[in-house]
């Protein structure tokens, strides 16, 4: 890590300063700063006209060592580029700062070292509470979270063994459901476009899911077709072509997201398939690109701003030493042209 | 702003605690975790192991009260809902990384008050630097910032008088050059669909760049047809059914950006108009909707990667004490089906 240096900070006004040129004491600038509701209205326009003509700021660096908190909340995702991330965490921050609490986002590009980096750099950097995405994680995190005293929401997934707080929804649930939409439709031979399995518990649940949907009709799990590859358009569509260049293409393919079916959907019209005649493509988030899709896709629609919204709450319940209950949010099956 | 109180913190551990577990002195632990290529394998090993075990995290507001800075940047971004901003402050966070900075996000909605008071909440939670979305502003913010000595970037635009730090593009310059082509392609009524332009220097931009190629071509700017609008499909729908129900329907509609755009295609297909044939249409950024959409578009590409990457690095030249410059990005006509 590079240090950076500031250049000196001796002429940054203080509270001295705002207090000398309003002409009151330190005490009232302070009053006026954390509570203004108990000063006249004249005395805060005077010390506020003077905090910003002098551009002073609160010094919450020492504030947070102070008071053992900095109302700064972070949240660690796989990427900001995927919509249903940046919908989700844009209502998360909408609630945080409601409630006076600004944001702190990384992201760790799907990669569990990367994540554990982080959590301990956010912590560092002052975090008083955490959001993450899914459970699997090395348990040595949660030690480390426990014995810091830093609450943390796992979303996107339902923690199965409920020993953490969770705000999300079951994946494995929500993909049997429209895996069993898919089989009540005929479909025998089954293929899945999926991210990784090993490291992305929601991925895996999502097949775990289709595999108890097949069970459940007499049909072989085993039999079902999974390509797995990281999400994005492009490789939806190569692990599509992948799949209908094998011995026995399915004709049904469902994708572990929106982006990896919308891909498939072009790979399908490429290959001069038709949807969902020749081939039933599915998707899952509910994102804009699934009803904007060439052939309006068939997908699982996540409430992603409503999880942020509760997430920011439980932690906001947690940092006021309540116990908030897990939430688990229900997903829908929408039907549109792809099924 | 409610306050929020932890439970004590007197358990939490401390470097003195590290120490004394890794039987080391405290100045060993502190070379550990600042420089930690200073100390043996096995003394690192020995001391990461005893922070790992207690769940030590070094405390960065002591640090930052020291040391003056906190490597914390803040951005504020109008929504992370749009995949333009998602993208381009994805770059951004993965560059500041890179250089051990912390990313701190606050989104303002569009609104411009909103944004001023996030920039004060930022930089009083001790951002050392600012990425911000445009140039127009209160003067006041600029003073403000410049007092307190925060280096801001000022993104999504080239700021006209050059005396800020920018690393953007010319909104109007790029949508100059794709009205030139509409006019090229024989369009004489053009209507607009845009996002506030009184509030968002981007939009405001990208209409003159629309009346200054009709001023080239002979054209009347005043026949423009304008309506302003939220950014969403929903809103460029109605906004395309309101040009198309006007006494001298448009034949060529130009979108402030690809979401508008994808909802004037989709309100052109309910009214059973052909784009192009009937109606041309096209948009702005070149996001995947672009591509994905029922028609391609026809719009510009904006490097939003390129330009959160290149921000990351100018703020973190001036936090060097160093003087970036300005960069402006060339953006790019895609020609797909809509025009």
């Amino acid at each position: 890590m590079e240090e950076i240096s500031k250049s000196p900070v001796s002429d940054v006004p203080t509270l001295a300063d705002v207090a000398a040129r309003a002409g009151v004491s330190t005490a009232t600038v302070s009053r006026c700063l954390n509570t203004p509701d108990r000063v006249t209205e004249k005395t805060l326009k005077t010390v506020m006209d003077a905090v910003n003509h002098l551009g002073y700021a609160p010094n919450y660096s020492a504030r947070a060592l102070a008071a053992g908190r900095t109302n700064m909340i972070g949240a660690i995702i796989p990427t900001m580029e995927n919509a249903i991330f940046a919908r989700g965490i844009q209502a998360f921050q909408e609630e945080l700062q409601k409630n006076g609490c600004t944001l702190l986002v990384a992201s760790s590009s799907y990669r569990q070292d990367l994540e554990e980096e982080q959590i301990r750099t956010l912590t560092a950097r002052g975090a008083d509470a955490l959001l993450l995405i899914g459970y699997q994680r090395d348990p040595q995190i949660y030690e480390f979270l426990k014995k810091r005293k830093i609450p943390a929401v796992l979303t996107w997934a339902s923690e199965p063994s409920q020993n953490f707080l969770s705000v999300g929804f079951d994946n494995r649930k929500a993909m049997k459901e429209l895996a069993t939409d898919v089989i009540g439709k005929g479909h025998r031979t089954i293929g899945c476009i999926s991210a990784d399995t090993a490291t992305n518990d929601r991925a895996r649940e999502r097949v775990e899911g289709i595999w108890a949907a097949m069970r459940d009709a007499g049909l072989e799990p085993d039999t079902l077709q999974v390509v797995e590859t990281a999400y994005s358009i492009e490789n939806g569509e190569a692990a599509f072509q992948q799949l209908m260049s094998g011995a026995n293409p399915p004709t049904a393919v469902m994708c572990g997201n929106d982006v990896l079916a919308v891909g498939a959907l072009r790979a399908a019209a490429d290959l001069g398939l038709k949807v969902p005649d020749d081939v039933a493509i599915t998707g899952f988030d509910n994102i804009e690109l699934a009803f904007v899709a060439p052939v309006p896709l068939t997908t699982v629609h996540v409430p992603h701003r409503r999880m942020g919204q509760l997430a920011a709450r439980a932690l906001i319940e947690a940092l006021h030493g309540r116990s908030p209950e897990s939430v688990e949010l229900p997903t829908e099956v929408r039907h549109r042209n792809t099924l």
